[in-house]
């Protein structure tokens, strides 16, 4: 960063720097009949219904500035809200993003941030349609209003798993948190010692997978072209254990998942061993990894058997019978839900 | 709120606080097919178009807990994105709300901050659909996100104010930063001596549109009523100066308006006096009042001329003429964007 100009904000003042940040946005989607520039956006999605969510990003507690590049966290704030889409089986089509800076940050900053939301825009064809800018005392906070469309009646929720029905995820597992747990490390040693480099070699996709998350899209598309339409759907933020509880809280059943068929990547259990924990913590506690966990009727295996980004992991079971592991040695263990409870590890 | 019970949020945990917050929430409204619970909730708009407007409200920059009850803070945090709403000639129908807390901040503490939500939301017939509940470093922020419904076409904007239109506010400015001139005098007292009483009597009605502000969702059907339908129209939040500035920068027109016309209410003019300023500043720079401005042709004259709730101010005219106040003495001064410039008073 010493390289780069650091301009004050103040030489732009806020409607300066909005106009800054926004003029250039150019509207990609059918749907955005108005974008930045009044006093809210006006959307038209003529047949199809809406999903909305929202995330509230906060400096201190969700990223950390020593190690997250700015660009990178733009990108994630965004990607994070598309899944919440994906996860309902519906297409994003528009975002609003509002930011808090402190003085601290100069317009280069702010448009390394930017570059990162404007770029997961471009990626996922979604328009950027509105947001604020303030400041703040202290830190950088971020929210993020992701909007969709499902065509009526098909939206996926979490309260609708039935028994017998496969538990399925995408992708793999816990790779995210290990990629936290490294960069925390090496956080650690450069405090120590700023002149030492970070040890990151051969850990390229864990770190990826920490830093710049990606939604899954390809998956929903996948689904669709299967002729399967999934019975619940959750994406994975808070950890496999939370996410799944979620559903069979919400569904009134109980499930059963198998130890040896949770997808883990290599370098997620090398780095794991590496730290001598258990890499299936990761995938169960660790969240952040942004895949999709869903439920299919069980005459729908043979469509998706054969599919490397899917993986039957177990299935749902009655109520009565709980939310159960059944770990590598056929023994049988809780589930515990767990979750990024920052409200609690405040007090710790 | 020394008698009070403070519950840590601990106690509840980031799930159970969700849960304490929004269990009892009922949806009113045809457009929510499904609200808090999922990844995201689910509209139905049909065949209405939709708006959607986004606000971030920060700790120690937009309100001081000082002197601002968390319950107000609630409800205005919910108007003033309601406000944006109407002044799109919209409906608002469902809102967002993201909040970060830090551990300061006790269940009772939040309970009164979504009472006043909760509160806004029974008043403008409006359904909590959705949000984030997270802990920060230090103070409060809370971010909103307003959808409303237009029919295909009504929405109103900035940018179509014609030369010879009328330029109309509806009730009277400068109130909402004559209140937060008082509040801010009553702190400073208070600070150096806390026994002694606050001077708050006479001034209610500032206050209120400081600390209580309300959208005019009844200008909106006035004016459906009179079959008038504004030529442009924004609500002013930044001052008449910044948000007239912003009709007529995007109409590409210019205006003039008369000093003598702009409606003052008496507490606001009697304060102004006190402090030995011009309620004119602050009905042109203090922002806040959430009242509406917009233009309307002048063939609608007629229509409103004898509405109490309504004020001709001025009128639109070439864009070479430029942004004129009349003062009272009949000399000509040109306006200035002011706004709430956060940014730049940081700095200063």
């Amino acid at each position: 960063m010493d390289n780069k100009k650091a301009t004050p904000v103040s030489n732009l003042g806020e409607f300066g720097l909005i106009h800054h940040l926004t003029d250039q946005i150019q509207l990609k989607n059918a749907s955005t009949l108005k974008g930045i520039g009044d006093d809210a956006a006006v959307l038209d999605y003529k047949n199809k219904q809406q999903v909305v969510t929202t995330d509230l990003l906060v400096e201190g507690i969700h990223f950390n500035l020593m190690y997250v590049p700015l660009k990178h966290l733009g990108y994630k704030a965004v990607v994070v809200n598309l899944s919440d889409v994906y996860a309902m089986n519906a297409t994003p089509k528009q975002i609003t993003v509002s930011i808090a800076i402190s003085n601290k940050f100069s317009v280069e900053a702010i448009d390394d941030l930017y570059d990162g939301i404007k770029l997961a825009c471009e990626k996922y064809s979604v328009d950027l349609i509105g947001g604020d800018t303030t400041s703040s005392v202290t830190g950088l906070v971020i929210s993020v209003t992701a909007i969709g469309e499902v065509e009526d009646g098909k939206a996926v929720y979490r309260n609708s798993a039935k028994v017998n029905d496969l538990i399925c995820v995408s992708g793999d597992l816990g790779g995210a948190y290990m990629g936290l747990q490294l960069l925390e490390r090496e956080n650690e040693v450069y405090k120590v010692n700023p002149n030492e480099q970070p040890q990151l070699e051969g850990y390229d996709y864990i770190l990826e997978r920490q830093l710049k998350p990606e939604a899954r899209p390809d998956i929903i598309k996948a689904l669709q072209k299967l002729e399967i339409t999934p019975t619940s759907m959750i994406d994975l933020s808070d950890g496999l254990s939370s996410d799944l509880m979620h559903i069979c809280t919400q569904s009134k059943v109980g499930c059963m998942i198998y130890e040896e068929k949770i997808p883990l990547d290599y370098q997620t259990k090398r780095f794991a061993d590496e730290l001598s924990i258990n890499p299936l913590v990761a995938a169960l506690n660790g969240g952040e990894d942004y895949e999709l966990l869903f439920t299919i009727p069980i005459t729908d295996h043979d469509k998706i058997k054969n599919d490397p980004d899917i993986t039957v992991i177990g299935h749902i079971c009655e109520a009565e019978k709980g939310l159960n592991l059944v770990t590598g040695l056929g023994s049988m263990i809780e589930l515990q839900a767990q979750g990024w409870n920052h409200l609690k590890k405040e007090e710790e």
